[in-house]
């Protein structure tokens, strides 16, 4: 246990603070609400970017880069787009000493940007598909902030794509969803949730928002990243049409979907503890953290070249603190595999390899450290997802009445499945009366009650959980 | 000649926005100044991140992030900073609808973001050297605006870093320099003269900036990246201070440098044409575009397969429209070679190669096809710097007399070489009377005659030029 990190079963918020600032992930600067994010925070970003890019890139999607201002009326071309994010937005009203005609809000989301500018290059069906992505900060005047999980400013994805049909534009909406669903369980060891969000809960402008939940060591919800089928609801807006095969004019169907920075504060708040950060090894910058111990140069040379020539990313930390800090430092910047290289082993020809998540030793000879390390990163992976899937899974209850939901809402941490006739008034009550939203619709499981807060006949099963 | 492109030699400013547009690299917006950077475009910038991120992490350089805004105190810290910068700041006032308590800029650059950040994590030289990169959007409120050229937004990336000693600092910010000109002489086949800029002309709150400066076709120079040495005018006015091996507290030396997708705008009006862009090899993200005439599915798969096995980037146009529309496109976006697939040349197992900046057509042997593509793609590469290196000696004027140096200033398009006395009033002078300003001083030539100006001694020679 690392005596500057706060005990996670303790204070939850308060660990979640420390390992951020301890494995200096993050900084907080004189600017409210907006983090610093520090050389390993972004690391981890930039193997998040590579990997999603190459996978959107794969899937035919292609880079643009819009401008970060939006024109007030603009942002007011869609009326339920602008009800949701207006409040929230940062206006912009002087360029150097000249009071702006017009004032213009950093974006807070991208769709009225591309909507304009498909409008222009959007004619016949030819054009479309149109695949677009982008990779940028946008910004939301939050209240309350924390590191990764909340702030003014957000770097994130984003993409927007433009169908001839409703069908290719779902089909879009549901691959985008998958693609995130694959990268966080495969990559970021997270089990996750998707499904569709209640009417509710959907983006301000959208017909279907379909969302990625994952579920933190404290039970709460963080909603990782959204889907979204637009329908024509934009399309209508701005007036974009495209003539048809048959030579008619119609609206085409568009999707947008985007995962941000928060994937970070998932990563911590689901993998993390008492000793600070643990990466899972497929995201982490660094998959291993050398600590030689005494006169080890040859070994040493002979170890990075082994892990250079197979592409294994490392460190060696070669600064004159004291061994026992450099272990605590190693665990706590969460470098999934620390191998001491100690000058006695090496007599034995032997090292010693500590692993990260359950920080068991294991100690081998030299000769079959490559193969170790490979054996070790593999399993880990596994390991991380299926102790993070396991305790996921306990932590999802049933209730049959309102009066047992609002127990368990009380007593434990966690998801609760319920039957729900599909009101607002229902999901309302809920809110109110536990902080519990609905994170998602359950579509794979039957209606088997009737809905548990008023009663009448239930019509979808839903998950509701406190969240981030 | 493309039709829809305005000649080169007739209105070089139409041009240049002429192959902007038909290349489809940038289109406009309703937000005034900012463009948006269609695929193709970020794509090459795609392209210039990747070498340079790189090479800055060969080199140490960690990225991190900082905040996008800047509270107006802070921006007010460093007095020659804020009074070059904050007369083309954007302002944000409002958060939602409240008003803000201070106003907040959009960076224009991030230095005092860094130094707030310097002064918390700077305690003792083994915190030293710091060495950070970030890659973001600034803003700047630019009244007359030019896609990647002058815009209110420009993407980029800003280097700064943190040293013990005047020495080592000096010593970053003439590598990165270096890194800067060969990147661009070497990459994007750019030759470039650096050198120190003017008092006048130096970075507001540098000691000395150090200059790239590249000869467009018209003769106009584009400063293409600069590098900062600022000695401790920063760390003085923030009071970051280390304590030394010594134990005593010292100012650390710092430095900065950044290169903005101005770049692509140099890269157009180097060496694109009326045919529309011309990209250097090394650069262009997709080398070939194959055109497929008639039946050719089965030369074309074992084609597609000899360039993905050669990791040589490519695109197919199977869109129906006529090989003439599709030569024509293809020349007009710039791709380096054009394979034209054609059913009656491959009954002969032959293949047609278009070179884009000659326009050259090479008949060769389909069995010859990846052996002609890797020498041409190598042999364009340096054709196409050396092209653009012979133009611009050929526009570097040397003058004895001020009356010379106004005509040639009139009459020529290029650089001009004097003999300089160093004051500020010879400089506004040339200003005055030719708009030309100085590009940097020279160091490798001896002083050979009396300041052109004035008749005093000179003091350096020194590069004058007319700019975008």
């Amino acid at each position: 246990m690392n005596k500057d990190i706060t005990n996670r079963d303790v204070d939850f918020a308060q660990w979640y603070t420390d390992v951020c600032q301890k494995a200096d992930l993050v900084d907080y600067s004189s600017v409210k609400g907006s983090m610093i994010i520090r050389p390993l925070g972004y690391a981890i970003w930039e193997e998040m970017v590579k990997v999603l890019d190459q996978k959107f890139k794969e899937t035919n999607h292609e880079n643009v880069q819009m401008p970060m201002f939006i024109p007030e009326s603009l942002l007011n071309k869609e009326k339920e787009h602008v009800k949701g994010f207006a409040p929230e937005v940062a206006w912009v009203t002087y360029g150097g000493n000249e009071k702006l005609d017009e004032r213009l809000c950093i974006r807070p989301t991208s769709e009225v940007l591309f909507c304009e500018h498909f409008k222009k290059i959007i004619k016949s069906y030819r054009d479309l598909p149109l695949l677009y992505n982008q990779w940028c900060t946008i910004v939301r005047w939050e209240k309350t902030t924390r590191p990764f999980l909340r702030s003014r400013e957000i770097l994130w994805q984003e993409g927007h794509t433009m169908h001839t049909t409703e069908e290719e534009a779902r089909k879009e909406t549901l691959q985008m969803l998958d693609i995130y669903k694959k990268f966080q369980e495969e990559y970021l060891a997270i089990p996750v949730i998707t499904g569709k969000k209640t009417n509710k809960e959907k983006f301000a402008g959208a017909e279907e928002t379909y969302t990625i939940e994952a579920m933190m060591y404290d039970g709460y919800a963080l909603q990782n990243g959204t889907s979204h089928y637009f329908g024509t609801h934009f399309t209508k807006a701005f007036d974009i049409l495209f003539l048809n095969k048959d030579n008619i004019l119609e609206y085409p169907y568009q999707t947008s979907w985007g995962v941000t920075t928060r994937m970070i504060g998932g990563l911590i708040m689901v993998h993390s503890d008492d000793n600070g950060l643990v990466l899972p090894p497929k995201i982490a910058p660094w998959k291993v953290i050398i600590i030689p111990i005494g006169n080890v140069d040859e070994p040493l040379k002979e170890l990075e070249n082994t892990l250079k020539e197979n592409n294994i990313t490392y460190k060696v930390d070669l600064s004159n603190k004291t061994p026992g800090f450099k272990f605590a430092e190693a665990e706590v910047k969460g470098y999934p595999l620390r191998i001491e290289l100690g000058e006695r082993d090496f007599k034995n020809k032997e090292v010693t390899i500590v692993r990260r998540d359950t920080l068991e030793k294991i100690k081998v000879s030299f000769k079959d450290t490559l193969d170790t390390i490979l054996k070790l990163l593999k399993q880990m992976q596994t390991d991380m997802f299926n102790k993070a899937l396991e305790r996921r899974n306990k932590m999802i209850y049933s209730v049959n009445t309102y009066e047992e939901l609002k127990d368990v809402a009380q007593k434990k941490a966690g998801f609760i499945k319920i039957n729900w006739c599909g009101s607002e008034e229902c999901e309302n009550k809920i809110k109110d009366d536990t902080t519990m939203k609905t994170r998602c619709l359950i579509e794979d499981e039957e209606v088997d009650n009737c809905c548990v807060v008023c009663g009448k006949k239930a019509i979808t099963k839903v998950y509701i959980g406190k969240q981030y």
